[in-house]
């Protein structure tokens, strides 16, 4: 199968890359280096040193003689050229990860708010209107996030994509399926939010195929394939931007530093280690639906867990301590988190939990790149509204530097 | 009150600006002229001969003594400057139309659909992401479409935005409140069903004040105020893209062809003159929502006609004769209509009905101007999809000629 990986050098976009290469297909990668030029904005590095794109590669050919195809180009901004290249490389599948993906640098401000809606929504948008416009019947898998219902909602559990409500006509009440509503908590997540709606329209309108992955928080570094070669190993984030919260216990653990839990700490997330991402990945480009069907939507996740109680479990391997931060983010206090994945799990999905795989992380990751660690990036610092921001500390050039009570 | 009419220079908003300027408000068009502009990329001119934005504002202020200021700015491509301007000037209230508006161009080619997620998304959510960065909390009010909900539903009478639903539970059912389903058909209309959320974030995330007029088509050509000079006069669109359908048949009556009805004539659709619309936005202009509130939604129409109903009452007044076609949009070819408009009824709203107002646009409109028409752009031409496409009569370069059975 020919399959492209829009965002292919990212986070979650290279070990699907190499999973997907060494299964035996044909690769090509379209990225637009934005997420390094984020890195250079922001000043920050991934903890396990990564190479150029061209780089990784060149080392996967020499490992495996098998080759990956590199593309560059801006999917929000050069449309023409997509098209171009849909047209002439006619993939069968299509994976797609190329957006600004951190709700924080979402969050930063009013730039990077608008940043992230131009990227995103043009991103997905040109694909969808290329696919339609060059005839192609390539199968299209999203990452979105489960993120976009928010957190505060009644507690119900996440259904995989839609809700059966009811309808007052005046022929009595009628059942209708409905995408499931959504409540993004920042601009990120709600361009996410956005997203559904364009494949909901293309899905109809043109038959277009897709499936749309609502993955939780992706976890763990390694993958068996970035795992052969010290240089093909995958980018480690932990600032306070890109850092998901686990990646920033880990961090703190690994300098000394007490574990900041924001808030109560009471928030309930989803996790999945990054080896049953990609596995999911290929699962659902193994079962694409039908032209003219709805979107299919997949929750990607494997358990949950209360932020304070992920603190725990790193500081019981660990050894570090735990402190109370006030909350920058505008989000629910405590939060329950039922979530379904009967999908995944239905086609075969055996999950690496976070009590099983959470030392490796330690041992293998953080301990071992210890030393590339710059302290001043731990923080959380985006504040969500002008209210929040004022309550941050500020260096004399107006960034914020921690949060006080 | 200081007001900024962002898209003044259109069909919607020139005579909104004339109506708020006459009653002693501060007048600010926003407008980049792109309407005008694509006229010229069509060929196509409004059937009223009308005048530069700069010479329409000299002739108000020559007849009355008021000044409308004007200021030339694309909210989509030119955030920094629209954020100053925000910042300068310091508008009490918004009035956002500034979109591209037509169904049917939105579905030309793959770049009108570009050209119109990018203008329409980026215009939105430029404008909120400025409001939160200039601290303004100006009353921004915002015309959006019944078009959203898609017209093939269960039956439902349209409430006005919000859907209660019921959630299973862990603890039992639960009633909760959500933006009323959307199935937009077209990408105009699926932009703004996006701007919904865009206002539900924004609203929820900052407290900005936000009230969203779903419009139904709007019908009619002079207000008290447009009709004071002969170079006031308020644009009038026939040509296939941008004139709605009674517009067309007004026309196809004035020039004796038949009037041309798109598969059988039973869609329903909602309509409101344009009088009764900017009555309408003043009126919401007084009723803003407190900060903190949910966005408020008002369905903006008086009443509902099928197309063929509408075919008939042209007909009986001009006497043309009934036409009917296959029809080149994915939509269900029949459809009830039931809209709940008690929220602008209850402000005092006295509509004018189009079994009363149709006979002076056909005399002091249609036939008045008839001179001025060109046959050629009469006929609906836009195909959804590929298939639909395909069966449109073609000119030597490509461009369709007219709907073939
Ligand atoms: N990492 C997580 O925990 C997580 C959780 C849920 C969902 N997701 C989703 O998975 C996807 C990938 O996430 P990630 O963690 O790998 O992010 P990442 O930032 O590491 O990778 C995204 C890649 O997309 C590229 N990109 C961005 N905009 C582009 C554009 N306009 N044109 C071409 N390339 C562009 C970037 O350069 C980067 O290489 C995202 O859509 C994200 O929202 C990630
Ligand atoms: N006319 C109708 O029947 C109808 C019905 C329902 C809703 N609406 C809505 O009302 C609004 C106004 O409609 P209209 O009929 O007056 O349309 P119009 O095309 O006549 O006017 C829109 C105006 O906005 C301007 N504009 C567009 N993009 C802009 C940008 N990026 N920056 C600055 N200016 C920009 C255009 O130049 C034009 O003057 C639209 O949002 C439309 O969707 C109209």
């Amino acid at each position: 199968m020919k399959v492209a990986i829009l965002g292919g050098d990212g986070f979650c976009g290279w070990p699907t890359v190499l999973h997907l290469s060494d299964a035996g297909h044909e690769l090509h990668v379209i990225d637009n280096l934005s997420r390094r030029w984020i890195d250079t904005e922001l000043g920050v590095q991934s903890l396990t040193p990564m190479d150029s794109i061209q780089e990784r590669c060149r080392i996967w050919r020499a490992e495996t003689g098998r080759v990956i195809h590199f593309h560059l180009l801006d999917l929000a901004e050069e449309f023409e050229r997509l098209k171009a290249w849909l047209g002439e490389h006619r993939p069968d599948a299509i994976v797609h990860l190329a957006e600004q993906r951190a709700a924080p640098y979402s969050m930063r401000s009013d730039r990077h708010k608008v940043y992230t809606v131009r990227n995103n929504v043009n991103a997905t948008h040109n694909l969808l209107a290329a696919l339609v416009e060059t005839g192609l019947d390539a199968h299209l898998v999203h990452l979105g996030t489960m993120g976009v219902y928010g957190y505060s909602s009644v507690g119900a559990p996440i259904p995989e994509g839609y809700l059966d409500v009811e309808i007052d006509t005046p022929a009595g009440k009628r059942s209708q399926e409905i995408l499931y509503p959504t409540r993004p908590g920042s601009v990120y997540h709600m361009t996410k939010s956005l997203d559904q709606i364009l494949f909901q329209f293309y899905a109809q309108n043109d038959g277009l195929r897709i499936t749309d992955l609502h993955q939780g928080i992706v976890w763990g570094t390694h993958t068996e394939q970035t795992a052969r070669h010290e240089q093909l190993v995958n980018r480690f984030d932990y600032d306070g931007d890109y850092g998901t919260v686990l990646n920033r216990f880990l961090i703190q653990a690994a300098i000394g530093h007490p574990l900041t839990v924001h808030g109560t700490g009471g928030q309930t997330r989803a996790f999945i280690h990054i080896r049953d991402s990609v596995r999911c990945i290929e699962l659902a480009l193994g079962d694409p639906p039908a032209s003219g069907e709805r979107v299919k939507i997949f929750n990607q996740m494997t358990e949950t867990h209360r932020v304070r109680d992920l603190a725990e479990l790193v500081a019981r391997l660990t050894g570090a301590r735990v402190a109370m931060l006030p909350n920058p983010r505008k989000e629910a206090a405590e939060n329950d988190l039922v979530v379904k994945n009967d999908q995944f799990l239905a086609l075969g999905l055996a999950p690496t939990t976070l009590e099983d795989g959470l030392l490796e992380e330690v041992v293998e990751v953080a301990r071992r790149y210890a030393h590339r660690i710059d302290r001043t990036r731990v923080p959380a610092l985006s504040a969500w509204t002008r209210d929040l921001a004022s309550k941050l500390e500020r260096d004399p050039e107006g960034r914020a530097l921690r949060s006080v009570s």
